[in-house]
């Protein structure tokens, strides 16, 4: 059995973590970590455990957590993530971080858009981005897979392949998402408060979300030019799903058929990614691994529709296919 | 034009409020204040309001606000509102109060369920409770009224009049009310955290949610003894809208028609009263002053039902109905 | 391998059992019927069934049923699910019906409720009611087993072993239940179209839900006198999930003490039933197959609390639950 | 008093119509007709009301609808709507047409999104399409008005002054539009059944839908060359609104002041465009015939949002908009 500890367990990524590993045959969750609720049960924070994981939450040191865990998904916010990520390591630890601490290749990058510098930035640029559809070899074999961002998912799984193929431009890609409001996290803010979001759509951060330059870093190893995206996030009145219509000018005689092609040769094998004809709604996909996509061209634009769950595919569920990758498990154990 | 001022003005209620006076025709609105967002506009707090209320939030004295205002519609918290009523009465406005300051009788009920002692308690029993329903002709000659609470109103108005006409036993009364989240006001805190709350129905304060006295003491004027109800409030994941459904004990031989009979003899001539045979939904009265009523008999326990919205009818428009009712315009201006 | 059909396969309670059996260790499906959607792949009408249930909905005679499949979920509308079961049962297939044909012990009952007579009334009062808390023996023994309704689960499982204990009056029980609009089914209906039941919590079937002579009947067979209990359903906007609000009299001297006690000996040991100390909501149990139960003693009156996803414990979840049992495989296979 | 009639009053744009028309101070509502529901009241399709309209739904004929009625608005499905219309106008009405029917210039173009020949083509190309903030001068003389489509307008408000003052390029505008359900109409259908567009975000005709054409053949007349527009609707889970986000192409050197400007210059003395510095939500606007504004220059893309009711400022808001400018009364009576 594979130990996992869970840093960081009072939030959603983590609460969801912990239900998907809770049915992976072949892990057993040994820590649940937390500063503020230490020693009281994980299920009085998250009621939906009781009677599934009898652990309470712990202030632990990363030393402490390593001497249990084989690996440990790191659920901490962005910065902190990077404070403990090389004790874990050293102490022989592999890690899977859930944060944004180790998605980007280069310090100043980092800087410029979490404000703060890297206090880990030797470990920018050798760290994998865990993306197992893309990257699955480089998984296969590190102690420090870093998971994508949710909107970052949804955007570069269409992308990649068509930007390889060269059958789309690399500097005219518009990013248009929406995503459930569990994206936003557990820390109670008006921005989340129920009256405020319900009921409502609303852009945030457009032009300047911390996704971007992730995107842009990933899908520019597949591309000739360095590409640009604009990216406008939107808040829907919903628990989870992200959907991403993404508007991309296609390169010259590029039909549907090549954009199918493309996903086919790309994604034919994956199990979850889903190329299919009918336009996916979030609900396809919520709760599951799976990334739906399908594409139309219209008026000579292309429009490349994916649909995922930012709990699942977008944050826990991706972090199980890492763990399943890194240990050459198949890798929909636990996520079926 | 009567001149109000809107105290606490960056809540729910306080937005209801304004935007219900906004139609108001014999009504101008004179001051907004906020302890902690002044001298922003109004509409920086409240987007919906931008070229609608020009006014700054201010961070006003009670003395100043007297002396720019003839109405005060106090939406501070509990307790704070008892610390400026004083002085706002004492300098000559009139004081509609949202809060619960001045809605029961006696200081130790009030200590009891508010865990305070009330520090002005003097006004105690001598404040009119706002529901022009039961009490029309106090609240016109009155310069301080105590606006109800929303589930109050919701489970007093059905029960008065059958209380007051014996048709139902005053002591087996069962309250089972739910409620949109707005009720839980505008600070974000967890219970009304989108990703909590949304797609869940949950029981809270059972037995000890501090709308029981308030129901108590109003139902007690019309009964002959002492009532005492069990009252179980829910939350809903919706934004507004109260259903309180109440099981009473008929009086022997007492029929549906007999119901029907005294609330149309209490009500008949109630603008915002509706006596429907239906089954009335909350959305029936969502942004209006409505309350919608209706009973069934069944197997020998009466099943009375009432909707309206908890904003409106609830708190804001009881609030302009109470202003209507002091300055003898007709009751129903601005509120149709 | 066991063989499983699922009948009537369009609809949310088919959905539900087709991914609860997906991942069942145990269980192959080798058939999803339909009599309108014949021979379109399932995942045509499922779109989240794509790339995980590869079978076309086929419009199959009972008898061609029989032969491929070991148990059939029959999640046929009630009357047609009893003009099946027959030739199901007698062609060696083991049934489990989601419908309410077979819940009823009486033909009278069922046709005062439902309105047209039973066309099998010879199996009533012999088929077994499928809550494993209660008739885990005569289910392990059973080819046929009548799957309780949501609300009725949400009722009984709370009243059953204070009724048996005697703590309880049966007489006088009162159930406020309020679910999601998935129990309204999957026609499309105005009831439940999105802009009428949304942000609305709404009562129907006031008195006269068909759920009723169920829970009656259950708890009867407990009671040492007629329970009666009055039922009022209400229609909540959220997909899943049913909060039962119980208020029953308790037996002299009766405390919450005991009441936890009962539970605790009657469901101590069951895997399903988690007795709770806090105030469970809705999605503590939603996608789950866990009944949640708390109780309150308010003004000596109890207040009894249960919480269930009605697709999950309150029908597939259930329905596996008692495939589970018939095969004498550990009851959770499958649900956790 | 102006007379004015509802035909077609079982529909969301009819119920809003209503409710609207009931605060006019120069409006008498007299007929309100259906074919389905004729001699019920109004109030027992719409519940909400109750004691505020109390006339029966009739199945009147145009002749004696004219004869009735000074106004009339007409919310058929389209294609009915044009059955009518020729016969009110000779009467005398004078109508407010909620349908498509009339806002298309010419006959082919309505053949070819809507499948059918249009049966009153004379008055395409002559009927003035109902956008006050564009054409008010024509609607004051008009005596039929075409309504604009709820998504034309969120997306021809932002759009034509750009156009006009050739800040962007006509030809690359990629519309984002999120709509709430409501815009799907009354009718009960899967799409819009609560537990399947519930919790989801999901996009449909892509690239295909009829507001299509209507949006081009307004901004074509502000353009130099024939516009394209690309426009993706989005079904979002919440009853209303909409959220237009829109990519264009700015002219060269075009900054966000130039946008500013050219907005200001067009709708600064209008009342019910806001042009707003925040990200505006749709909750900003629903429930008032607001269109919010606002634009972001991101990495040489113009990206514009605009925020509006798809049932207000999107059909009745205008509707009553329009029938103010026939009328020569303030554009705002009855409105805020």
């Amino acid at each position: 059995m594979i130990k996992v500890a869970i840093l960081g367990a009072t939030g959603y990524t983590a609460l969801e973590s912990i239900k998907h590993l809770l049915r992976h045959p072949n892990v057993e969750i040994v820590a649940v970590t937390s500063r503020q609720e230490g020693n009281t049960p994980v299920s009085s924070v998250h009621p939906s455990l009781v009677a599934r994981l009898d652990l309470p939450l712990e202030d632990l040191k990363p030393e402490e957590i390593a001497q249990r865990a084989d690996v440990v998904f790191c659920c901490l916010p962005h910065c902190a993530s990077a404070s403990v990520v090389p004790t874990l390591l050293d102490a022989g630890s592999k890690v899977v971080d859930l944060s944004a601490d180790y998605r980007l290749d280069n310090a100043p990058t980092y800087q410029e858009w979490y404000g703060q510098p890297h206090i880990d930035s030797d470990r920018l640029g050798k760290t994998v981005y865990g993306l197992p559809e893309l990257f699955r070899s480089q998984i296969a074999g590190s102690t420090l897979v870093a998971n994508p961002g949710c909107y970052a998912t949804a955007a570069i799984l269409p992308l990649a392949p068509l930007i390889k193929a060269g059958l789309i431009e690399s500097d005219d890609i518009i990013i248009d998402a929406k995503s459930g409001v569990s994206g936003a996290g557990r820390n109670p803010k008006l921005m989340a408060h129920y009256p405020e979001c319900n009921e409502s759509l609303s852009p945030y951060n457009v032009g300047r979300h911390r996704h971007t330059p992730e995107i842009e870093q990933i899908i520019a190893r597949h591309a000739t030019t360095q590409p640009e995206v604009i990216f406008t996030p939107q808040l829907a009145p919903m628990d989870r799903g992200i959907l991403a219509t993404i508007y991309a000018k296609p390169a010259s005689g590029v039909t549907e058929k090549h954009i199918d092609d493309a996903w086919q040769q790309a994604y034919g094998q994956e199990h979850f990614i889903r190329l299919v004809d009918h336009l996916p709604g979030t609900k396809d996909t919520v709760d599951t691994n799976f990334c739906d996509l399908t594409a139309r061209l219209v008026r000579g634009r292309l429009i490349l529709i994916s649909s995922l769950d930012n709990l699942v595919k977008g944050a826990a569920g991706a972090a199980v296919q890492n763990l399943n990758c890194m240990h050459a498990l198949p890798e929909t154990t636990g996520l079926l």
